[in-house]
């Protein structure tokens, strides 16, 4: 938001200026409106996961669990900590590790740096309400995760926007960024680097081992008054269909000052329970719980309790296993359907995934594929809904394309994902 | 927290102001490393409710009834709306509306101003975040519920203390109060009255049917440039162990312009599954969700259709009759023995609730109770913990008393109530 707009929005009275910083959500009350409006449109928008794959029989044996002990059940609906339930905590920070190859003792981390949250979103709200003053930079790519965009504006930070390729963040675009603001002497006023490092939303690409050692690296070496970090969302990590798992950014972190990275329940087990957690360097853990204490007074105990259940029953990663067999389907059914309908068109680009829920795209760069564009009208019309690529996009990015599309293949059977694409197909036709 | 003091921590290059603003946790810390150190320690201090009360059969019959049906299961489990789960938002409306012998044609309220929360203080944070900048003014009973003075310094808004006696707070110490910020040019920067209107934390006193309808035509009467709204905090109002309900002080506010009501269901029937909720003047309403999506996106979705399952199954009046029946046991074992072991002190002063969890005490004035202070010392080692009163004081009152104790009686049974009774008696003895 530009200054003259700020000064505007704070003669508002009634309300507070993060209130008037906070833009609303108009993008996916649009997309709500259309598919209203017209309810046989398929929706290749909304990041929901597939109500098909939701554990419903996992978690009741997990809630079988608790409540064949009285004394667990009691302990579930009593007031938790603020930090969350320890148990929970320890099988989260001893999966991390494993996942990255380490040892607690090789990285020095404690169960102490995890905290437990409803969901990553308001991890990644805490994190930015303990470390961000108005003002202050968070570089994201551009694209990046548009609920953070929301957050940001909230909190009144700048999202400025480095480039991103089929790699990820690109290093040389973050360098140059922070060459911008030293040379105006705005360097200490740049907090934190976000990355979605596995699976990313909206590009699905995963940030590549060597880019993940240089970033950390960077982070470092231009940390001058202000410590730099990095904000490594992982929302995506277990939803990988194809290929080795890597290691996390943290991994590359050896002194744990840089890296606080994010993870979530929500995609990969169950939105409705909401549990999601972040581990933190540890002068920010004592912060950032004061203000946890201070925002939601503890996150629900019983969603945590249940998850723990879940994780020491195995029944996570079975489940896992179902919904990777589940999502690598309509994952091909997408890539086959738009290397058929729309490979042939000419201009059409796009980068397969090896997980997560989506599908970058862009066309031809003279097509405006941005809401109230001539493609977006046209998808609706032919039956297919999606979101306009430029909603990704920092304000702050030199320019911000307005041919590019985010398609996910979550929510939808194979069916309609082929149906969805083949309408996307004709509308493009017609616009091309 | 004074104006030098707010620079000198604005230093800490790593954290936001905010951050700094924040205090920490100490008491709550003190009087956990007292209990740790100390474990046959009575407390009287905790705000917990009764484990013993905790509604495990209720919750397993809620649960069943949604487990019945995998499509009710899987609603659960998906992603609910940042506004909450239109069938329990219903409920909570009609069920506030009967409370106060209301129908939702007299007052206008609908549905769409209702937003479930996890707790109450969460709406507490999501209101405030809205409506408060830096330096805008809450005025709060003094003494008042000691986690939002946390909540309000986080916002950097200053709390100021106003007059309480045993009918809640005095509606003249508010205009006075007010009188005083118009003299200085500041009413305008008054934005909110926060009042806990049934049995408060820390005074267990319930406000006046007469002080209720006055305070609501304070905040309308003396809104000039700014509106001045009432925050009502009604976590105990189903904690009734004595007397009839009375009318919410929303039920007074006729042009429904003025109040913003809070409740949860943490006290009545468990903190661990964590629903809250708040109904809003209309124009809060959009501004509240916005921050909300950004802060939280969206409470938890099971936990608000497990609570709308044991509403709609009858299961939650049916608890609130038992826990009514256990509590009042409990306070009244706590009141035969303050009859007993305190009153023959001499100097000793109390106001008897009619619900809740806690009761308020003021000993002789040139007594000590505060942490550090002999009484408090000396009650430690006579095996009694309590919360000393002046850790729920405003910062801003003129003159905080250091001879108040607020008791809880919603933990231990009632032979350690007795047993820690006689304790602070004891004690007392010794200082006095």
């Amino acid at each position: 938001m530009i200054e003259s707009e700020r000064q505007k929005n704070d003669a508002v009275g009634h309300l507070s200026r993060r209130a008037c910083w906070a833009g609303g959500q108009s993008l996916a009350t649009m997309l709500m409106a259309k598919s209203l409006a017209q309810p046989e449109l398929v929706s290749l928008a909304a990041a929901f996961i597939d109500g098909e794959t939701l554990p419903v029989e996992p978690t009741r044996s997990a809630l079988d669990v608790i409540w064949s002990n009285p004394q667990k059940a009691k302990a579930a609906l009593q007031y938790g900590t603020t930090i969350g339930y320890l148990p929970l905590r320890r099988i989260l920070l001893e999966r991390m590790l494993q996942s990255d190859g380490q040892t607690s003792r090789q990285t020095g981390l404690s169960v102490d740096q995890v905290i437990i949250t409803a969901g990553s979103n308001s991890a990644l709200h805490l994190l930015g309400d303990t470390i961000l003053n108005p003002g202050d930079i968070v570089l994201c790519g551009a694209p990046t995760y548009f609920v953070l965009l929301g957050t940001l504006a909230n909190l009144g930070a700048r999202a400025v926007g480095v480039d991103m390729d089929e790699e990820g963040m690109v290093p040389e675009s973050v360098e140059q960024c922070l060459d911008y603001f030293e040379q105006n002497s705005e360097l200490d006023r740049v907090k934190a680097i976000y990355v979605t490092s596995y699976f990313d939303n909206p590009t699905g690409v995963t940030l590549s081992a060597d880019r993940r050692r240089r970033l950390v690296e960077i982070a470092k070496r231009r940390s001058k008054q202000t410590k730099i970090r990095i904000i490594e969302d992982t929302a995506y990590r277990e939803l990988r269909y194809w290929g080795d798992d890597i290691p996390s950014m943290r991994s590359f972190d050896k002194e744990g000052d840089t890296v606080a990275i994010a993870g979530s329940f929500s995609k990969s087990f169950s939105p409705g329970i909401r549990v999601g957690w972040i581990v933190l360097p540890r002068d920010l853990v004592g912060p950032v719980l004061t203000q946890k204490g201070n925002i939601d007074f503890g996150s629900p105990n019983f969603s945590q309790h249940l998850m723990c259940s879940v994780l020491e029953e195995g029944l996570f990663d079975k489940h896992l296993e179902t919904i990777r067999a589940q999502y690598a389907k309509k994952l091909d059914a997408m890539v086959e359907a738009v290397e058929e309908s729309l490979d042939p068109i000419g201009g059409v680009r796009w980068i397969r995934p090896d997980g997560g829920l989506y599908l970058w795209l862009s066309v031809p760069g003279h097509l405006d594929a941005s809401h109230g564009g001539r493609l977006f009208d046209r998808a609706v019309e032919e039956g297919v809904l999606y979101v306009p690529g430029d909603h990704c996009y920092p304000a702050e990015y030199r320019n911000i394309p307005k041919n590019t599309l985010r398609l996910s293949f979550g929510v939808p059977p194979c069916e309609e994902i082929r149906c969805g694409i083949a309408a996307l197909g004709r509308a493009l036709k017609q616009v091309h």
